[in-house]
C-alpha cells in the first residue's frame, strides 16, 4: 500500500492537480515496463492537467478516476471556504503553502456558525489552498486516511493498468466541484476511439444497505441514473466472475457520471468502488477486503464487457 | 386514443426506456406505409434507446418527446426512492418487475416522513423500477392516466408523423431526471442535416394562467428562458393558424428546451404541448380539446417555420 | 462614458439580446476604422444573437462579456416573476414595451411576500419583459447606473478592441439565467483558432475583501473553481503590470466561466472586471479608477498571456 499512500499524500484539491499529474505520469513512465502492454500516454495543453491511458488497438471501455481532492480555500482575514463538500471540525489539521512557506495550521469551526477559520502563526494569503494533513493507517482489515475519496480509485485504476490489455484509463480532474474535463475527455475517446462504455472508479459511502468487508459496491443509481441495460450487463458479469459485490440505490450524491451522461456523447457509465465509512473527513476508512474485490472486479470488466 | 392507452401502460422509468424504444420502432415500421412521407428511421448503439425519424430532404426543425416517465427505485428494505418527481400517497398502486416475477404493490407514505415504502407479499430486488399502474380513463372532455407526462407527447409525435413532409421527430430519454440524451440528439442533427429549431413536444400544467379546454400551450418561459425571437414567430404562425392556444409564464419547470440550451449547439426551442391536472400523480387529466389544439398547431408549425 | 451611458439604456433581458446585437454591430461598424486591427465579425443565425470579433492571424485568447442584463417577465394578473436574480422593492421604476406601445411602471413588492407585482394604468401583455429603468449618474469618483452588470463588461471590450491585435472577444447571451451561448461560442474558437485561455470580463462584488477604488479585480473562484496553474500566471502578470488590482475568493456567484468549464473543450478561464455596490439594483455602483484599471489589465493581458 506503499503507493496508496503516497497519492493520499500528494497536495491536489479541485483546480490544482498539477501534482498528482506529474506523479501519475512518473510513476507510469518507470512502471509501464512491467505491464503486459505498454500505453499510450495523452497528456499537455490540450488535456489540461488530465491523463489518459490508452492500451491496445481496440479498447472498449473507460475508467474514469477523478484526481482531485476536496480542500479549502483561504478568503478574507482567517476565513477559509470550501472547495466541493468537506466535513469540518474544530481542529482537524490542515497543509498547505504560500510564498512564505509550508503551512500545517488547525481548523477552527465554531459551533452553530456555517463559517469556518484557520488557526496559525502568520497570515496565510488569499486564495491558498489547503488540504487535509495525511495520517496513513493500516491495520489487518482496514486502511485509514484523507482522500481515499479518490486516491483509491486512481490507485485501482493504475493497479488495473498492470494487467490491462485493451482499454483506456481517463485522470480527470475537478469532480469534487461539479466537473469540467470529463467533457473533453469523453469527446476524446469517443471521436478517436468510438469508446461508449464508462466505468467510474470512485469512492462511495457506508450506508444501511451497503457493509464494510462486503466486496465492492456497484451503484445502480445515486443522484444520477445510468441506463438500466448497461447495469444490468455489469451486474451479471459480476455474478459470473464470482467476486463479491454489494449494489446500491442512493437518490444523493454524484460522480464523473453524471457529467459524462450531460456530455454531448453518447456514453453508458457504472460507478463501481469500494465503500468508505467517514466521508469527506481525514479519516475516510476502507476494508482491505472490498479493495481486493474492487481491483478483481475492474480487472474482469475489463475483460469482458 | 388507443395507442395512447398503450403508450401510458409500457414500464419505462428514466434509465430504462428500451421498452418505449422497441414499440415505437415496431410501431413506426407497421404504420409508416399509411404515412404521406417514408421516414429515415435512426437507432441502435450510438442513440442509446434514443430514436430519430428524419422526413424528408430538407428538415428545418425537430420535434422532442421524451419516452421516459417518472418512478420509483427500490431501495434498501421496504423503502423506495424517486425517479424524477412523482407525488407520492398511501395506496398509491405501483407495478415493475424482478427476477422473481411481476410486482403490483401499494406505496405507503406516512404522514409527516419524507420517505416513502412499498408494501408487497414478498422482498422485492434491490434496484427494482416501479412506475405508478396504468388505469386508463377517457370520457367524452378528458382524457386521464399517468403518464400523459409524456406519453401524450410521443403520441402527438407519431401523429404528426402520418402527414409530415419534411422535418425531424427526436424521441429521448432521461428527461424526468435531468437529460442526458438531448446533447447527443442535438449534435447529430445540427451536424447533419444543419437544424436549429427545435419544438417540445411535452405536457405542462393547469394554474392560474393556464386553464384546461382553452387550446394547446405556447410556454413563453419556465426555468429555462428560450430567445425571445424564436418564440415571437411561433406565436405570429399561431395566430395565422386560427387552432386555439394559450400563453404560459412560469419560474419554475423545465423540460428537454433547458438541455438543448446547455448543448453547445446554436438551437432555439419552444415548449409547447397541452397541459395537465393532478400533475405527476396516477391521475393526470387532460381536455380532448387541448390535445386536438395540439396536433393541429404542431402540423402546422412543422410546415410553416 | 456616452458609450457607457447608452449601452446601460439598451433593453436585452435574458432571451431578449438582439438591441444589444444590433447597437454593438453598428458601433463596430462605424468605429472600427479608428481601430489598430480591423477585426473579421461573426454573427448570424449560427451565432443566435452572440457577436464575435477576431483580431489578428494568430489570437490566443478570447474576452466573454455578456451582453444580457436581470428583469422580469409579466405573468398572470399583475405578477412578474424574475429572469436571473434581480432585487426586489416596491418604488422600482421598470420599462418595456408590448403591442399596445411603451411601458414605464412601478414595482410592487409586498413585505413578506415573495412575489412582486407591476402597477401600472393598463394590463401588460403576457410575456412581456420588464427591465430597470435607466438612470445614469456620474460623479467625480464613481459611475452608477442599472446594469452596470455587464455593460460595463461589454463597454471595457470594446475598449480594449481598439488597440487589439490578436485575440477574440465573444458577447454572450443568457448568462443571467445559467447559460446556453457559451458553449456553441466555445466550440466555434476552439475549433476555429484553436483557443484555450478566457477571460470572463464582467462585474463582481464589493465585500469584506474587495473594496471600491482599490483596483481591478481577479477572481481566484468564486462557485467555479477555475484551473490553479492559469489565475497564477494572471497573477503573475498582473504583478509585472503595475496595474492596481484585487484578489477574490467566493464560494457563490457565477459567471460565463461556469460554462466554459462545463463545455466539452478544454478551456481555462479567469473572471476579472471592476467591483460594484448594490449588485443587481437599478443603483449599481463602480469606482471609475476601477473601471480604468480594468481596461489597462485587459489590454496589458491579451498582449502578455
Amino acid at each position: 500500500m506503499e503507493l496508496l499512500e503516497q497519492l493520499c499524500g500528494i497536495h491536489a484539491p479541485s483546480g490544482n492537480e498539477a501534482a498528482m499529474k506529474e506523479f501519475i505520469l512518473e510513476y507510469v513512465s518507470k512502471e509501464k515496463k512491467h505491464w503486459i502492454v505498454q500505453p499510450e500516454i495523452f497528456s499537455g495543453e490540450q488535456f489540461q492537467d488530465c491523463i489518459v491511458l490508452v492500451f491496445g488497438k481496440k479498447p472498449r471501455t473507460a475508467i474514469f478516476a477523478h484526481m482531485d481532492s476536496i480542500g479549502f480555500t483561504v478568503k478574507y482575514g482567517n476565513e477559509i471556504v470550501k472547495i466541493g463538500g468537506p466535513k469540518t471540525q474544530t481542529g482537524y489539521k490542515l497543509t498547505g503553502s504560500d510564498s512564505k512557506g509550508p503551512i500545517e495550521c488547525e481548523m477552527d469551526a465554531p459551533e452553530g456558525s456555517k463559517k469556518s477559520f484557520y488557526t496559525f502563526e502568520r497570515e496565510i494569503e488569499r486564495g491558498t489552498d489547503l488540504v487535509f494533513k495525511c495520517d496513513f493507517r493500516q491495520s489487518k482489515e482496514y486502511i485509514q486516511s484523507c482522500y481515499m475519496d479518490n486516491r483509491l480509485g486512481c490507485w485501482n485504476a493504475l493497479k488495473v493498468a498492470e494487467t490491462l490489455e485493451e482499454g483506456i484509463i481517463c485522470f480527470s480532474t475537478y469532480e469534487e466541484v461539479g466537473g469540467g474535463s470529463v467533457g473533453f475527455l469523453g469527446k476524446f475517446i469517443y471521436e478517436k476511439y468510438g469508446i461508449q462504455q464508462a466505468l467510474i472508479s470512485d469512492i462511495t459511502w457506508i450506508t444501511k444497505g451497503v457493509k464494510d468487508g462486503k466486496g465492492v459496491v456497484i451503484s445502480m443509481r445515486d443522484r444520477g441514473i445510468p441506463r438500466r441495460i448497461y447495469i444490468n450487463q455489469i451486474i451479471h458479469l459480476a455474478d459470473q466472475s464470482g467476486i463479491d459485490y454489494q449494489l446500491e440505490v442512493e437518490d444523493a450524491g454524484g460522480s464523473d457520471g453524471l457529467q459524462l451522461q450531460a456530455a454531448p456523447y453518447p456514453f453508458d457509465w457504472c460507478f463501481i468502488g469500494a465503500a468508505e465509512d467517514n466521508v469527506h473527513t481525514p479519516d475516510e476508512k476502507v476494508h482491505r477486503h472490498d479493495i481486493d474485490c474492487m481491483v478483481k472486479l475492474y480487472q474482469y470488466l475489463m475483460k469482458h464487457l
